[in-house]
Formats: structure tokens, C-alpha cells, sequence
């Protein structure tokens, strides 16, 4: 039998091999001649200990800020997109919400400005695993710290201030991880944003997320070349691995009913042999995918911020400890007493031997601490201090990684958040559902079905 | 960062690399012992081309076959399970369903003669991958043909009739793929059973699965010690690919609200560090399921099923082709006026490159050649001539692998069928669909929530 899949894998390796530096992965080319660029030289501490003695966030802009600083809206990102929403004149290439974003568009620059910051964590110029450690010189790779998704706020928040001025946002928008980060901004800072856009995003990741980023993951830090993190100085990067997780990453942002119609269950060529290689129409689109974005991402960005996502719980339980976590790290710090590199983040040998097979099924509070309802209660304490708050929450029907019940628990705890405080009956909480006949794109549909989000977003900003 | 989980990964290498023969994986110790044995030695022709020269299967037996032998009840497997479904005289051992069958279980061992083969293709013994190609004396490995299910339906049928001298079994029944086997028992042979019985199965693939199988596959072969295949003489077997492919494939076969209950979104030990490998309970046990499978079955016989999975449609022209396939191969070898080595199988290179991504998403006809509705059409076809047997569909609502919605086709295609040959009003088809509160297992419902699916069960077959 041929294998063609496996020959193209290693027909990249040895042009790596070959070649006296290597073809350069596409991120490495992301300059910061085209882009905007933020230096914080004051340390930022985290959520998990540690700090970053400093920290740069490379952004872009559309539209102008008004004279009295009201009309920034703030758009986050989502795993592995740039800050490159939309053409600008530092930079023509369309950008990923070229469409929504505009004069008279969904988001209209004519009325606002609009700023998209690259995630710290992430490989597009903001600081990440493939930056350069100020301590020695070499790049971070696995020695990075893990961020919170409110990390990557605070780290924005302090952008907004310092580089603009700006004391309180207009809104703050974000679709998948965006959506998690548009919610933090309103837990971080609830009286610095005006209105709260959260599209297919969640409050707290959920076990089959975490299982599929799980497997994306596993898959590429299996690649020996991945070399625990450390392969920016080799010829050959894990290419094999981001191509594999790639695969297994677009199956939970696209499948869908759209496959069904797109795709079915036709073969590529029919005349010829089943393959084990691709060989259905919908293993050539996946193999597609993977291979277009091999090498299009940074490896330990992808991990870092996968696990980032996974993390991400708006529960009192959890915010108070990352709270906790980060107020020791900076008393520490500005106590001098203690050196701080003690501070730093120090991984240790997580739980792999852990078999919760030997807990019975019927008995899952052997596995959990917290009941379903207790974990829900924890949410809710979590989220009620900005439930006061202008919120749009759109879901996708059709989403299997942040699936619609995920943004119908944000609106209906926010709600309950509301009556429960005597703040009103919970109709400042907005909620749009678009269902499979509107969409079946599932999880991407914020890129794909523009109009169907863009509409209520632009009645919600406007109105 | 520590990395323990690729530390196991490496001390599991060097462990096979230090023995003297390497432990041997245990799908290798799987006796014949302990289970009986049929010989076909003559040629059984296959549906994309060629034949096996001569084939084995290896099953196991509970109850007795009555004198007008007319009780005989055909248990098939699902992908990775074996013919040990039921503890006996030969191997004390407890079988993956042993509390479904036995004295007045819901398979009723007093009534009925049950017979549970291993699929040819599969490796406990039954003619696969991982057997001697008798041409040469060496492994089949990657050499050996591609298989429908139709064609694993042919070999058992030949046991049934030569083994046993039984011209018509009781019932067919069988869950995940044993749920395609079984309908393909009715569309091939519909004189040849009574009742028919698909439980969480499909009459045909659809892509989300064949995703999911693709990536598990693309895993494996990714793994450098699968070789190709021809890993069977090597020190090393893929055990990585295999780790890694099973976590996948358990994603698939568990994932519904149980994890919610189970797992939540707890860490294994809240008190560590974030970290990279398995961290979050659902990882910890993903990873113990992927650790247990490793060496427990052959890698190759998970590649040939999975995509002989992916290959499963009953539609009318998928079935004519197929038959068309086998019965060419027939003719030509009968004819004798070739080499019958030019009718093995050679599988060609596959269609990797082909950009399905340049077709636009909204205009699904350049991708696929049947419209949605046609393509259903096509399978109302193919089903139509057993569609006056009494069968019994069970689905389940959690299961994302085989979607309840596939089970309710099965049912209404059948019911079609039945109406428009004035044969009844379909009545004879039964449906049985579990709702999440009855079962949060997903698809893995048949092996844990056994009074739910053994209840219909029993009363469809003593009905």
C-alpha cells in the first residue's frame, strides 16, 4: 500500500534538513513593522505565581479615539488568530473579520475605534514561549510561565490605560477564547467597560473541551520534535505534530451539519482503492487544514494557550484562588525580602498517575469534589458582581466546542445574579441563539456567518 | 516543566528496546486455546477486489443449538472487542457483556444457541493483518485487502452454514459496529435471519465519525516504530500512535453529560501547578484509558476496521459497486484465463492533495456529487429489500459517535420502505431511543447500562 500522507510529512522534514536554515515557520515573519507595539518595563504578576518582569503587547487599530476617550471598543482574539481583524494602512492583507468591520459595518469605525491586541502567550510579537528571556538571554520556550485568561486582560487593561488614556472602555468584544476574555474583562474590571459582548464563548471550560485540547496537546508533545519545548535553535520543528493537532482542532471548530451537506460521505476519487491514507472528502479538508497551518503557529504558543483556555473558570472558588495566588507573588515581590526569582513559576510533576477508572461510575463524587449543583452555586457567586452589566451572549446551536448550553448557563446565572441582588430582572442580559437552520457551521460561525452575528451586535452596541 | 507523561512514554520504549524479545503485546497472547476454531479454505472474494485464499475464525459459543437447529443467535463485536463476550467452559474469564448474557439473562442462554465471532481483519486469531500470508509465509501487515463489513457478514455466514449446518439464525444483534454488521446480515443474506437487532449502529458512516476515525488513524501512522505497518519483527511496536489514537477514540465512545458528572472541570491535584501533561481529571483519565490499550490490541487490525467503519453505507449504489467489485474478482478467478495474483488487492495512492478548501462553502455540489436528499434517497434504495424484516433499533441521545439522529434514520428509511412496497405500514420496525436523563454513558451505553438496552432486547426476541 502507499502511504502519500506519510511521504509528504517526511518530504517536509528533509527539505529542513536540507536547506542550510530551514524554510522559517510563517510566525517567525510576523514584524512589528506592520503592527503597533506596547512595552510595559513594570513586572505583571500571575495568576499561578511568578511574574514577567516585563511584558509587550503588539496591537493594531481602526477608526479614531473621540475627544473625550468614550469609544474604544476592544476586541480579543481567539487561540490562534492575530490582531489582524481587518485591513489597515500599516498593513493590506484582509484580515480575519475583514467584513464585520468597517465604516457602517457591524463594527463601525466610523463611530468607534477599534483596538485587537495579540494575546501575551501567543507567538504574533506579544511577549510568549518564543520570546526572549531578559534573564538569560534565550528564549523562553517551556519555561514560560502559565497564564489565565485573566492574565491576558490585565496585560491588555494596562495598554488601554497607559497607551491610550482610556479610564473606561465603550465595550469589549470576543468570539471563542475571546468570548472567555471579553467575560474576564467584565470580572476584572466591571466598572471600566461600558457593554460586554461574549460570542460562542463559556464561563468555565467543560470536560469534552478539555478532552479534545487534551488530545491536541498529547499528539504534538509527542512529536520527538517537539523536544520538550525546546526546538527554536533545531532544523526540523514539530511540524508532524501541529499538522495532526491542527486535524483534530478543526473537527471541533467545524463539524457540524455543514459536513453532512458539504462533504457527506463521498470519497475523493471513487474509481480509486480505499486508502488508509486521506481518502473521503472529509479527511482531504482536514489534512488540508493541518497542513496549512503547520507551520503557521508557534508550537508552545498553541500549548500555553490551550491549557489557558482549559483553566478558564469564572467560579469564586477558582478566581479567589488565582487572586490569592497573584496578591502573594506581588506582596512578595515589593517586600524585598525574599529574592524573586523564587517567585517564578515553578511547574512541578503533575498527577499522570492518577486512575479515576477505579472509581465507579455510579459514584462520581469519588472524582469530584464539588456536586454539578455546588459547582453551578460556585459559578454563580463567581460571576454575580457584573451581573449589573449591559451583556450580549450569542450561542451557536450547531457548536460542539462551546456548545449553546454553555452561553444559555452564562445568561441564565448572570440573570439569577441580577434578581438576586435586587438589581432589576436580569433583562440588561441579552441572549441571542442561532439555530441549525441559521447556522450550521458550528463554532466558527463568527467568521463565516457575518450578518447573523453582526446584526445583533451592532442593535446591541447602538442601542 | 517536567514532562512525566512523555517521560512514561520514553521509559515504555526503552523498556522493549532492553528485554531480550520485548514484552509482548498482549493481543499476541490471545490463545486458540481458549476459543474454537473455523477453517475456510476456501477463497472468499471481497467487495473491493481480490480474495483471501483461505480464511480462520475464531469464536466462542454459550447455550445449546436446539434439534431443528433453529435458535442459533449471532452476537457481533463491536471494533476492539473480542468473541469473549460471556465467560464459558473454555475461558472463566468475564466477557465484555457478561452480565447481558446467560440462564434467563437478557440473551437467554436456556433459549438460545449464541454464537459471537472475531472479524476477520481483527486480531484475536481471526484472519488479519497481523496473520500469515500463506503466499509468502510472512505477515499480511499493510499487504493485507481492505475489508467491507458486507465481507466480515460473508465469513461469519460461511460458519454459520458450514460450522453449524444452520440455514437460517434466529436473530442478528450487535452494537457500534456490530449495529452496521447486523443490518448487513439482513441486506445480504434477508432469508437467512428472523429478527434483526442494531444497537447505537448506522447504515451508513457520516463525516463527524469519519473525522474522528481519520485523526485516530493519522495518529497511529504518524507514529515513526508503525512503520508503515511492517512493525510486527521490530523491537518497538507503536505504542505512542496507539496511546494516543485510543484517547482519541475514547473521546468518542464517553464523552456526553457523565462527564460532567464524573470529572466537572476538577484537577487532579489542585494543589500542583498547572501543567502540561494530563492535569484536569478528564485528562488524567483519558490518559489511563489510552495507557491500558497501548498493547492490547494490533495496531494494524485498528487501522483496516476503523476505515472499514468509514467505509459502511448501505445505499444502493455504494452496495451495487461493492458487489460488482466481488463478484468480477469471482468470475476472473473462476475463469482461470489470468494470473489470480493480478486480483489481489493493490491499493493505489490516494487523493491527498485534493483542496476541497477552494470550493466555496456554500456551494456544497462542487464537493460532493449527491445533494443531501438524493443521497438519502440512494439509501431508502438500498435498504428497501429487507425493510419487511422484524427489527429492533436501539439509539441512544448522548452518544456522539452514532448519533441518535442516524438511528431514527435507520428506522424511518426502513418504515419508507416498508410503505411503499405495500408491505404494512412499518410497523414491524421498532425503536427504542434512551434520553439523556435514561442514559449519560453515550455511546458506550451498551456496555454500562445493560437493563436499558437488555429490557427491548428481550422482549423484541420473545416477542
Amino acid at each position: 500500500m502507499l502511504f502519500p500522507c506519510l511521504d509528504k510529512l517526511e518530504d517536509r522534514s528533509q527539505k529542513f534538513l536540507n536547506e542550510s536554515s530551514g524554510p522559517e515557520p510563517a510566525y517567525g515573519k510576523v514584524g512589528k513593522h506592520n503592527t503597533l507595539l506596547y512595552k510595559s518595563d513594570e513586572p505583571i504578576f500571575l495568576d499561578y505565581g511568578g511574574f514577567l518582569p516585563s511584558f509587550e503587547i503588539v496591537y493594531e487599530t481602526w477608526g479614531k479615539l473621540n475627544e473625550d476617550k468614550s469609544n474604544l471598543i476592544l476586541i480579543h482574539t481567539g487561540l490562534s488568530a492575530s490582531s489582524h481583524a481587518k485591513s489597515n494602512s500599516l498593513n493590506k492583507n484582509p484580515g480575519w473579520w475583514e467584513g464585520f468591520i468597517g465604516p457602517n459595518k457591524y463594527l463601525d469605525t466610523n463611530k468607534y475605534f477599534l483596538v485587537c491586541t495579540n494575546v501575551i502567550g501567543g507567538c504574533y510579537g506579544s511577549t510568549g514561549p518564543s520570546s526572549i528571556d531578559p534573564s538569560d538571554g534565550k528564549r523562553y520556550a517551556t519555561r514560560f510561565p502559565m497564564l489565565s485568561v485573566q492574565d491576558m486582560i490585565r496585560a491588555q487593561n494596562r495598554l488601554i490605560k497607559e497607551q491610550f488614556g482610556v479610564s473606561k472602555i465603550y465595550a469589549s468584544i470576543g468570539c471563542s477564547m475571546g468570548g472567555m476574555q471579553s467575560l474576564a474583562y467584565a470580572s476584572e474590571f466591571p466598572n471600566e467597560v461600558g457593554k460586554i459582548i461574549s460570542v460562542s464563548g463559556c464561563a468555565r471550560s467543560h470536560p469534552y473541551s478539555i478532552a479534545m485540547r487534551h488530545c491536541q496537546r498529547q499528539v504534538l508533545m509527542s512529536d520527538p520534535n517537539w523536544n520538550r519545548g525546546f526546538y527554536y535553535d533545531n532544523k526540523i520543528p514539530p511540524h508532524t505534530g501541529m499538522k495532526l493537532a491542527r486535524e483534530i482542532g478543526t473537527i471541533t471548530y467545524r463539524s457540524g451539519p455543514e459536513w453532512e451537506y458539504r462533504f457527506g460521505v463521498e470519497r475523493a476519487d471513487p474509481s480509486r482503492q480505499p486508502a488508509l491514507c486521506p481518502d473521503f472528502l472529509i479527511e482531504t479538508y482536514l489534512d488540508h487544514q493541518g497542513e496549512k497551518f503547520c507551520l503557521e503557529y508557534d508550537p508552545n504558543s498553541m500549548l500555553y494557550i490551550s491549557k489557558t483556555m482549559d483553566l478558564f473558570d469564572l467560579g469564586l472558588t477558582n478566581v479567589s484562588k488565582l487572586r490569592k495566588g497573584r496578591f502573594q507573588a506581588e506582596e512578595k515581590f515589593n517586600g524585598k525580602d525574599i529574592d524573586p526569582k523564587e517567585l517564578q513559576f515553578r511547574p512541578v510533576e503533575s498527577a499522570c498517575s492518577i486512575d479515576p477508572d477505579t472509581a465507579p461510575v455510579s459514584n462520581v463524587r469519588r472524582t469530584r469534589k464539588l456536586t454539578p449543583l455546588e459547582s453551578k452555586v460556585d459559578l454563580l457567586e463567581g460571576m454575580k458582581h457584573f451581573s449589573n452589566k449591559d451583556i450580549l451572549v450569542i450561542g451557536v446551536e450547531s457548536d460542539i466546542l462551546f456548545p449553546a448550553w454553555q452561553q444559555r448557563e452564562i445568561v441564565d446565572l448572570l440573570r439569577q445574579g441580577c434578581k438576586q441582588q435586587g438589581l432589576g430582572d436580569g433583562s440588561n442580559i441579552k441572549h441571542v441563539e442561532l439555530s441549525e437552520e441559521v447556522s450550521m457551521y458550528g463554532h466558527d460561525t463568527f467568521l463565516l456567518s457575518l450578518e447573523h452575528i453582526g446584526e445583533p451586535v451592532k442593535h446591541f452596541l447602538e442601542g
